[in-house]
């Protein structure tokens, strides 16, 4: 974190973007983009898989978290970002923020999430929903099967499937499993618009998470309370619990309330952004907003960002969205539902005591150590293929009853070998994706890579040069997400032109990447057969046999 | 160890066990089967799978050993049987030994090993190559073609199919590989006909792996020179490698040289029976020797020996022999090529430091902490399914290019899920070759298990009953082998009647098990829907996809 003192005449914006563990803030100057300070707060409740705080036992695939944990986040970043610099509050012409998506919680019609209060504190849907809250695949198949027969004209923008990851699965499993608590809730929001909510006083949704994850669009609206009533008949009214204002991020939603003031420490009135989602604010962040681009932003888990002045409607991609990221584009956002995941799960069960030694004798992460043992291994020298479906898939397939595979063991494989070949899987699972995308017609031009993963990894980002057999520039920035917000905030301040000009500002600040990972000619060779086997087990696994749900159905009747 | 004093007058018999990593030996009384002493001798070298012992580095698939250790194991162990007890060389009326197989080496003519010659100190072929050794699996494919369009008469008999673990591959492997060291070599011999060898200074070959390793037949003898040929134009002259005198496991291959009565403290004359396949000799020493008979015998690997009035050529079936085990019966071979060893690779690898430092404080070992925690789960709770492949498959696929494979991981998974996951692996590999031979018309009656693992883990034997559906009786010793070979000791022995007299001896040792596995009918329900699965996976990678031998042809391109 920098500590500088800067002129009071200067302006400033702040970004706060809130991640799966930690929400980051930054403080940027206006004039040249600079972030002067940044700061970072880990949510005391990290997520909730097992049990709720006060013990009641979650099922499997639930991932769960707690409001207080972002609402203290912007109270403590946002007067720690100013009291570290010595910026004002009146120098603070804008404020934005992000979130992950869809996570989303039932709350009373004033705002107050559910959880807090004392009837519901052991209710399991009254918490936050996250983004990776796999328990609501039942209701995405439900879905889908109902919009395919209702054919209805949404269905393909999202890549003719449902991810359980949306939002329409996860309200629908609320009324399904606890009608009561979806008859009693007056809201069921996404975090991002809450956390807005909290701050203005205003209500509002961002269009970002409406059009990717609640299937509304400027032109047709939201899902119809028709289909929504053949879902589940609670869900009629859905539209009651949801405001009908829908706003652009880089917009103004509102401006801080005086509650709000006294909790962030900014004037009342600053204006706010609508929120956005993290992956594509991001994006904006990492100026990769033009035609052609692709963006990986690698971490927990993968988002593939892609702008087009092409709308095409792609199998298996997440969401096309006109205007979804910057105006006047379509953007396209796939992605993998774990990928540092993947390896931080790898990490904890499956390294053995020696590593743990030998990383500490070395004084390096037990990853690291990982990282040099199988940074000597070449492309295909494991004898391993993994699938990276260990939290589910989601593009192309959007499956989240899916699940991973290892094929090749012998009683020769080592650890950094099966952790090889994890990281070569979840590189075969980010260029499915894209190859997807060439292979229905959209143009590629750079792809460039973010996250904390691909700053921390050169064996991993060579890897995915190798893999995908081109160029991959690194953006060398951990605060890209935060940053996006802070140009968010600024867009939507009085002198920024909202989300029309979103172009300009980004252009300004723009500048070239210094790093980048060019593809190793034999290795991509090797890789084409790699990836040949990747696509095989990927057909048979995804498409042709239901060996993954048969295991997951007898898991689930066992509980 | 029991130490006890006898009386001068009785007679006792000694059987040693050469196993993978020890040699075990027991001395038994002949009047009533009890055994009086035991000891066990681990190899000093091991197993080579990396280098030799002076650091010439082995490539993938290898698995060696040194000679050495297997004459130190006679020269310690049976003067040691002796002293414990106090029972003198002259009431030794007998001495029997088996070894692995194939587990062969080549020698001088005078049988001394190559790899004592100080030329061949650094020339891997010098070596014993073990059962285990995979390295000739091109010569087990090129034999199994040639032998398919020669339609030779002794293929159905193993199982349609060669194994790479069999004589001829690895002799195979020797002339395509160190095509002079074949010229130089005088023998090619099983390692337990080279022990007899050296005990009695008479050079014969045991019927047991000629009959079941190298295809010899009492009626049609070995394999044409004519077809060894074709295999290799060096092998035309094997015959002259290998003695023509084949002596059945219970008669006297010699007696005790004078050389040899130096080197072990017998007497001089002492009668020596041809050696056995220890997988054989245990149905010996488990006294499982009726009609319809089943025993695994679980261990480092799996041997699934049956005993059945019937002579049927099972496909996938590693061997059926007339006289194989006893006199007048068929024995069937099948097995699995690691189950031990899976274990043991699992609790080396993918075991992390907070299970080490849990097992510490409880004061248990790694494996028993997994089974503790392993128990404690629900079949099909784990969500996994595995196949059991990871050193190559024996039965009934005969494929040492297969390789393991595990299914179902999600971030949820546990390494004892993974644990408990391989050991159902290896039960549903065990039910697969039994119930191929009842499908084939094979009647089973009984099943048995002996070997170490069947003593110490209750969990596994309860799963084994539930996959199986049946009841297994357990038996309760750990030196089944070595007391098999005990017997034969006392059949090669005046009064024993050699092997036309075996059934009348086992009878008279016989006792009922005390240990039997029942079945519980919920677990069976649920284990009979995985092995559905798993009999998928069988079908799809050992016959459909060639994925896994692409995965070793494109690591073996890397070396």
């Amino acid at each position: 974190m920098s500590t500088k003192s800067v002129k009071y005449s200067k302006q400033y914006t702040i970004g706060v973007d809130f991640g799966s563990l930690s929400a980051r803030a930054v403080l940027m100057r206006v004039s040249d983009g600079e972030v002067v300070s940044t700061r970072v707060f880990e949510y005391p409740h990290g997520v909730l898989y097992d049990t709720l705080p006060a013990g009641t036992p979650l099922p499997p695939n639930w991932a769960l978290q707690v409001p207080a944990d972002y609402r203290n986040a912007l109270h403590i970043l946002i007067p720690r970002l100013m009291a570290d610099t010595g910026v004002k509050p009146e120098q603070i012409i804008g404020l934005g923020l992000d979130v992950t998506s869809t996570t989303m919680m039932p709350t009373t019609i004033d705002g107050v999430p559910l959880c807090e209060r004392i009837n519901f504190v052991s209710e399991p849907h009254a918490y936050i929903k996250m983004w990776k809250h796999h328990a609501a695949q039942r209701q995405a198949d439900r879905i889908l099967a109902l919009a395919k027969a209702e054919n209805v004209p949404w269905l393909k923008q999202f890549g003719s499937f449902i991810s359980g990851e949306h939002y329409l699965p996860k309200v629908a499993q609320i009324a399904d499993e606890a009608p009561m608590l979806y008859e009693k809730c007056g809201r069921l929001v996404e975090v991002g618009d809450w956390l807005v909510w909290q701050l203005t006083g205003k209500e509002s949704r961002n269009y970002c998470s409406a059009a990717y994850k609640m299937y509304y669009s400027k032109t047709e609206g939201d899902v119809s309370p028709g289909f929504l009533e053949k879902v589940n008949p609670l869900l009629k009214n859905l539209r009651s619990k949801l405001p009908p204002r829908v706003v652009m991020p880089g917009d103004v939603a509102g401006v801080i309330s005086a509650e709000a003031s006294e909790f962030t420490g900014l004037l009342a009135g600053t204006p706010v952004s609508a929120a956005g989602v993290d992956a594509h604010v991001t994006s904006i962040g990492s100026k990769v907003t033009s035609e052609g681009d692709v963006l990986l932003i690698i971490g927990t888990s993968t988002c593939i960002m892609m702008l087009s002045d092409e709308y095409r409607e792609v199998d298996g991609i997440n969401g096309v969205v006109p205007d979804g990221i910057m105006p006047g584009m379509n953007a396209y956002e796939g992605g993998q539902a774990a990928v540092g995941d993947i390896f931080a799960w790898f990490c904890e069960n499956c390294v053995p005591q020696a590593y743990y030694e030998e990383a500490k004798q070395k004084n390096i992460s037990i990853q690291q150590l990982l990282t040099a043992k199988a940074s000597g291994k070449k492309p295909g020298e494991t004898g391993l293929i993994a699938l990276d479906w260990i939290n589910g898939v989601r593009s192309t397939l959007m499956d989240f009853d899916l699940s991973g595979l290892i094929c090749g063991v012998t009683l020769e494989t080592k650890p950094e070998d099966i952790y090889r070949a994890l990281v070569e899987a979840t590189a075969f699972g980010a260029w499915k994706i894209v190859s997807q995308l060439i292979k229905e017609g959209v143009a590629i031009d750079i792809v460039y890579a973010s996250g904390g993963i691909p700053l921390k990894n050169p064996m991993l980002m060579q890897i995915y040069a190798d893999v995908f057999n081109r160029d991959i520039f690194i953006i060398d920035d951990q605060y890209s997400a935060a940053v996006g917000s802070a140009i968010l905030g600024f867009a939507a301040s009085e002198k920024g032109g909202g989300f029309k000009n979103l172009g300009s500002i980004v252009e300004k600040y723009r500048h070239e990447p210094e790093t980048v990972y060019h593809p190793i000619r034999e290795n991509a060779a090797v890789y084409e057969k790699l990836f040949e086997i990747y696509s095989e087990l990927y057909e048979e696994y995804g498409r042709r046999t239901d060996i993954m749900k048969r295991l997951r159905k007898i898991r689930g009747d066992t509980q």
